[in-house]
């Protein structure tokens, strides 16, 4: 029997399948790597893809069973479950592929059109003779002066010392990036006009190379913050940074160092040179935002945590250390306040947040979460410091989203089931594995509202502490348990009270309840990939049906794209950080009181007994 | 008998003396260096002075020998001749100073309203708190917009690394130097805010401090361009420069820590930190710019001479290593041609040629000469390869002009008189003497009309060559013989016909003779130092009254200032730039046949028989 040609979009993935194979199927032939906890039973309705064309087998009463009809009807189905009929494309969304995909397809959703701040303009000169021995830049700006509306008077210094040997090597044709009536690179007339799109965070750091000309994202890359080394959260960075201009000068390098390492990275994968790098974004939270320009950072770590500034600025990458076009700029979205940073006016922006009708609610989750609220055209924001837990830090056997950490945990009747990044063997467990486990544990009875772990089943003492076992230990022990411990659980409600008071304080503020948010939009790589379901149960989100929930992925790296494509979005972005209201958590009188309550598990009530 | 008080201008000098003495005396009293050869006896006529105020002896019989009626009554004087009887001022010209006190006049006299790029502005901010948690830079840009006309938008990242600590530190109170909507510096209120002209020559480099708050020069300073290790003359610096890319910031190093180390050595001078050093103007030849800037030459160094930028340009200061305020900017005057650079424009400038209505011929004489002629309104100019000797390079017994060199010369009846700088022991001769020598000896008869040195007495032979005894040998033989020798007066016909060559070829691009000329203007500390009449002698001057010359002294580093100062002094050198003309002399096609005509001494002729 003939096969089918499915097409996974928008990884880019398309091959051939037997007729009578699965979506499932096809996308492990084709190295899509699908959630999946149950093995393909149908039971654990993770494996959602939405078909797009494309003839497919009828709903199964398990997809029935997981997916409303509001939904079926716009074609979302269970992979496992859905068999071709014919050719067919499939829309993966992020929060259907395993971790480590998850970076290739971030960002790449972008919708704007391009209309960067540089411009791109081919000339042809004349070359000089003894009847015109014009100097080669004034050569360069009038036949630039003839092509454009706008006056381009400026050349950048460096682009200036490499312009004579060049233009005599191409044959006095180039392409001239301007800037704001400035030349800041000079080319060969075939020369690409790359941006770079970076979402700068405490942990992680995801770089977007962009084509400006025909705004497609040609590749993307995610790394560690290589300041993790100098501490795991912000506090600790700035406490380092603190100590001296040297020690500040070195975290700027490492960051600089990573990010020209990604650049040189996603070049290379695109036969692409840094030099033809013409414009950056960079987006982060205020304090990377400092640590990257090596501002003074004392005013921010002290009460009343003030800025060096938020208004939207550009820098000169070389000012900064980062080698990609001689004169190329950076642009540093605004700020908001000290700890809620660019970043998270990059989610607004590409969230269209400031555009909101309904209430809503945008959380972008990291070591540090920032909270905004929209109501009445009214947008309001908190920052809560919910630390490394959902990265993997401080949990006992914590791990980053990389093979063989455990990503999805379910207790079914007392027996765990449990899915690993690539199906490798467990070797620890990461963000999503904890926040599932401890809402399991929650469901199960395992822990009490407080957090306390029962000794039932499953649970054992370990030294000092109750641990909840995941994992046995492999026979001959070459291989440890890997376990959940009390203190973990601690930790995990550290994290999640802190989101959820700043949702609380937010709703107070407003004098709303959770029932009167209509829209919830959870950006973040970590965002994206949590189960809604277990962290409603955790208390860490409303208590609210699950299609008010949307899950965008690294939205603070799509709206660093946009920023980088478009004028316009930079310009919402600037009207959007002045019209932001902010609320200093700690300054928020019920704040002590919020913060003991959220850190229960299970629903949010406004008293414990 | 009760004194005078006698007041020296500009160098600002004043002091009592005894009735019945002379202005020289006076002078030598005070510290003012006058020229004089004759030792007081109103023979040589060098000790020119302009009384300004106050009543002084009658004119005696060598006075009204060496000076004509009408500058007699504009107060011009001998200071030998001239007794005080009364207090007065007296105005002293560079060209009766000798040398080392030269670089202190020169560009103070400086007639510009005060109208710099960089305007300072003083904030008083109020301190951030619970209900105002703007931004440190937010803070200070608001209050900049709320007092400016001009939209300040931006700040410099230099400056913005330093802002949060600096406001915090002076109680949020400041003064911030704004340039084109950027903040170039910010520090405490009582700051000052300085800028630094400079005249870049491929010898000497010439530095004045300005304030640019009320427009005056408080120091100023020369020193030796670094890079003269290197190589004396463009050429071979150029060469150098092209070896490779680390030769060229070699290069560059060598003349930013020169200029690093005059900027320091002002500051220190006047209290002052280069920190307040907001803006910079440099001039120099098209050469010298490049190599400042780190530009590539190989196309300046070539055929047909092109430079890589003749428009004028800002570029950070930083960026080429200097240290001045942290976000200062460095303005480059146009330049005219590859050979004609911002130096020229700068002398145009200071001396209004632009502006003149009649024929004029303006030199800026150094290792390079520019040479521009005015006539009917239009500007054309020259440049002229004259070479190091009149900066005492290869001359047996040149030297600088420093302490003991023979700086003026004379020949009466057979009989040496000289003067040496400072008064003290000669120990070698300078580019005046040497032009005096020469000039001295081709009137005396000992060298003919091609250069040839007779065997006269005074003249002996030594080695293959013949030499004039200036100076002879001590006695015990300590301190050798200073001599001018026959190679010597070749190096200088070459240097004044080179010049004497750009001038006709001037002349006779406008069908003019040297008798149309109605002012000559001679620039550069050299040019004012020289002895006109000598110079007549020699042929390099055209044979015109001394009423039409006027010596101006380093009137690049003057043109220098006025662009520091003053927004429309930039535009004028901007406009003038394009406007003038440029003759490529190698081009001319009566070149070698003028250059063969301009070598022999004595005024020039169409054609030596």
């Amino acid at each position: 029997m003939a096969g089918h040609v499915v097409d996974f979009e928008p990884i880019g993935r398309r091959g051939e399948i037997s007729d009578g194979q699965s979506i499932l199927e096809a996308a492990r032939r084709l190295g899509v790597d699908l959630v999946n906890l149950c093995g393909g039973g149908g039971t654990c309705g993770r494996c959602k893809v939405q078909v797009l064309t494309g003839r497919v087998s009828d709903p199964t009463a398990s997809e029935l069973e997981h997916l409303a009809q509001t939904d079926l009807d716009k074609g979302w189905r269970l992979a496992c479950q859905t068999r071709p009929l014919a050719d067919c494309k499939v829309h993966v969304p992020p929060e259907s592929l395993t971790a480590p995909q998850r970076t290739q397809v971030e960002g790449l959703e972008v919708e704007v059109e391009p209309d960067p701040v540089v411009v791109a303009c081919s000339v042809e000169l004349s070359a000089p003779c003894l009847s015109d021995l014009r100097a080669d830049a004034d050569r360069l700006l009038e036949a630039l002066g003839d092509k454009q509306d706008s006056s381009c008077q400026r050349i950048d210094i460096e682009v200036l010392r490499a312009l004579s040997p060049g233009l005599r090597s191409w044959g006095w044709k180039a392409m001239a990036s301007v800037r704001d009536g400035e030349i800041v690179a000079v080319g060969p007339p075939e020369g690409r006009r790359l941006g770079l799109a970076v979402d700068l965070g405490t942990t992680k750091m995801a770089a977007y190379l962009v084509d400006l000309g025909n705004g497609t994202t040609v590749a993307s890359r995610g790394a560690m913050n290589p300041q993790i080394a100098y501490g795991e959260d912000l506090i600790a960075r700035l406490s380092r940074a603190m100590e001296s201009p040297e020690e500040g000068a070195r975290l700027q390098r490492l960051v600089v160092d990573g990010l020209n390492g990604m650049a040189a990275g996603l070049c290379e994968e695109t036969e692409a040179h840094p030099e033809e790098i013409v414009e950056t974004v960079i987006v982060g939270n205020t304090a990377m935002h400092h640590l990257l320009l090596r501002l003074a950072v004392d005013q921010l770590a002290m009460a009343p945590y003030v800025s060096a500034i938020s208004v939207p600025h550009d820098v000169k990458a070389r000012d900064i250390g980062l080698r990609l076009a001689p004169g190329a700029y950076v642009h540093l979205l605004p700020n908001i306040a000290g700890y809620v940073g660019s970043d998270h006016v990059a989610m607004m922006l590409a969230t269209g947040l400031s555009e909101a009708s309904r209430v809503t609610l945008a959380l972008d989750i990291g070591t540090n979460t920032e909270v905004c609220l929209v109501s009445e055209g009214a947008l309001c924001s908190v920052s809560c410091a919910s630390g490394p837990a959902f990265e993997g830090a401080q949990i006992k056997h914590g791990m980053r989203a990389a093979n063989g950490a455990i990503e999805r945990v379910r207790l079914a009747d007392g027996k765990v089931e449990y899915q690993t990044i690539g199906g490798a063997e467990p070797t620890g467990i990461c963000g999503s594995g904890i926040l599932d486990a401890v809402a399991q544990l929650y469901l199960s009875g395992l822990l009490n509202r407080g957090g306390r772990m029962d000794l039932q089943p499953g649970v054992r003492e370990n030294g000092d502490q109750r641990e909840f076992v995941l994992v046995p230990e492999e026979e001959g022990g070459e291989r440890p348990a890997i376990t959940i411990t009390q203190k973990d659980v601690r930790q995990i409600q550290l994290a999640k009270g802190a989101i959820r008071t700043g949702i609380q304080v937010l709703l107070e503020s407003k004098g709303l309840t959770e029932g009167d948010i209509e829209e919830v939009i959870i950006a973040g790589a970590f965002g994206t990939y949590i189960d809604v379901g277990n962290a409603i149960a955790l208390g860490m989100l409303p208590s609210l049906p699950q299609d008010r929930f949307r899950q965008v992925g690294n939205a603070a790296g799509r709206g660093a794209v946009l920023a980088l494509l478009s004028r316009a979005k930079r310009r919402e972005a600037h009207a959007m950080a002045r019209k932001v209201g902010y609320i200093e958590l700690a300054g928020s009188p019920d704040f002590m009181n919020i913060f003991t309550q959220s850190m229960y598990l299970g629903p949010y009530r406004e008293e414990e007994e």
